[in-house]
């Protein structure tokens, strides 16, 4: 059996009753590098925050490289799986965490452990998408998701522009998630040295999110653009932990606001009703 | 302090870590009298069900009828938590069980509670907005998610039919919501007697849902339908629990298929991914 278990938010805490039961029980248990990155953090003593986490869980965790899970040389977890029970850690939800942009998602794993006859237990937990509920917006007046990328100097990828022309049109908030990048492989370094190397870990601010937001506007030129620099937007940061972040104002303000560690996210405010409203005045900036 | 603690899926266990540890050290728990329907059930026998919660709770758990959340002659819980650590139980997440076409929600409660300076404390969990994503479609493809009301004779209310409209148009999944009505107050019934009188509970089914929805096609006659009998759904039932459903087909097969307890809910099938479309060959109604 494999259990690909949502840890939830704000840390080892946010996994349900029922997730630290199946953890508890399984012969092994993975976590995701990205995960462990989000769960254990970079800076400080990732390592006593393991062992915490494995006090807490009651089982040694592994954390399992990118590779592990989505290469084919990889099956390593799903080989074990096939004769005894085995965990794989996910930050949220284990769908609501994946990214919009990746090819290979946890359903895909979901669909590989399938066809090799491997049961499979999905544990259900919180992730961004009804955390989001924090900032006082109804959950079910938001449109399509969209993720900003990383925009480089030759690189600039808008297409997520038209789901917010969409969403604003009808009135719905949009949800931009901010990419996290761990352990990506550097392609050209990898190819000169025969293995892989990779790149640190990057995240994404509400900053730079608003930045580019505001960039693909000069690039397009539009007549009638869907948001200017006056659009409220929310900031959130760290959702779901002691010291969340969250502050709602014009794109031309909150571009200036510091939102601490990450992860950030940010929504684009559409049609609101009154409560709505008066959720917002508690989080609006007032400078 | 108010914490609102959202309890998740699938029964009691569907609560998070740290959503346990503020349930047991609170002063007082309430429970929201839906969740208790959809925690503890309508048959059988709830009361050892709710011995058995409050032993897993540490704390014991009085059930909130709808009016102690939601008038003013009720403020009893918010009074409670300006002196004293309350907490406050929800099915699935605070936010995300909020029905859309209810207007008062759980984020009316947290104005409410911060108008009054109480400091509140939202703890996530999952919610069917994310544990959606077990049937395999991408969470962020979902445009704006409905409610499909109870029809009467008097009254077939299609407001949805246009978000489904859009949602097609956009080549998103739609969230079929399905109402449950708790202790609704029957109007003439309380006037008459001068004090509430309630309806009992009522769950709608994925089959009187595509029912409606076909029903609403023929109301409108529209000449270019948002969907048909052969539009591609899926039936939901039980999301997180052990015994969870989930069948996918045409909507004239779905339509007869046995989804057992509730709750139930639907979506309409939108454009799909390869790899979407490798899941649901899982789900697949076969006859």
């Amino acid at each position: 059996m494999l259990y690909i278990v949502g840890l939830g938010l704000g840390g080892d805490r946010g996994v349900t009753v029922r997730g630290l039961d199946a953890v508890r029980r399984c012969a092994r248990v993975y976590m995701e590098a990205r995960t462990a990155l989000l769960t254990l953090g970079i800076d400080g003593d990732p390592s006593s925050r393991l062992a915490r986490l494995e006090m807490l869980y009651g089982n040694e965790v592994t954390v399992a490289g990118r590779e592990i899970v989505e290469e084919e040389s990889g099956d390593q977890i799903l080989r074990e799986a096939t004769g005894a029970d085995i965990a794989f850690l996910v930050v949220g939800h284990p769908f609501g965490s994946d990214e919009p942009s990746s090819k290979t998602t946890h359903t895909d794993l979901v669909v590989r452990a399938k066809k090799l006859g491997i049961e499979v237990k999905v544990i259900d937990s919180a992730s961004v998408l009804n955390a989001i509920g924090a900032c006082g917006l109804e959950l079910h007046r938001y449109g399509e998701a969209i993720t900003i990328p990383f925009f480089t100097e030759t690189c600039k990828r808008d297409h997520f522009y038209q789901a917010i022309v969409n969403n604003r049109w009808l009135g719905l908030h949009t949800l931009c998630l901010l990419d996290i990048y761990a352990k990506e492989p550097i392609l050209s370094e990898s190819l000169r040295r025969g293995n892989k190397v990779y790149e640190p870990p990057r995240f994404r601010t509400v900053n730079t999110a608003i930045s580019q937001l505001l960039e693909v506007l000069e690039m397009r030129g539009e007549p009638e653009p869907a948001y200017d620099e006056d659009s409220l937007c929310i900031g959130l940061a760290r959702l779901g932990s002691d010291d969340e972040k969250i502050v709602a104002g014009p794109m031309r303000k909150l571009v200036d606001v510091d939102f601490g560690a990450p992860p950030h996210c940010l929504v684009i405010v559409g049609e609101t009703t009154t409560v709505e409203e008066e959720m917002l005045e508690f989080y609006m900036i007032r400078s």
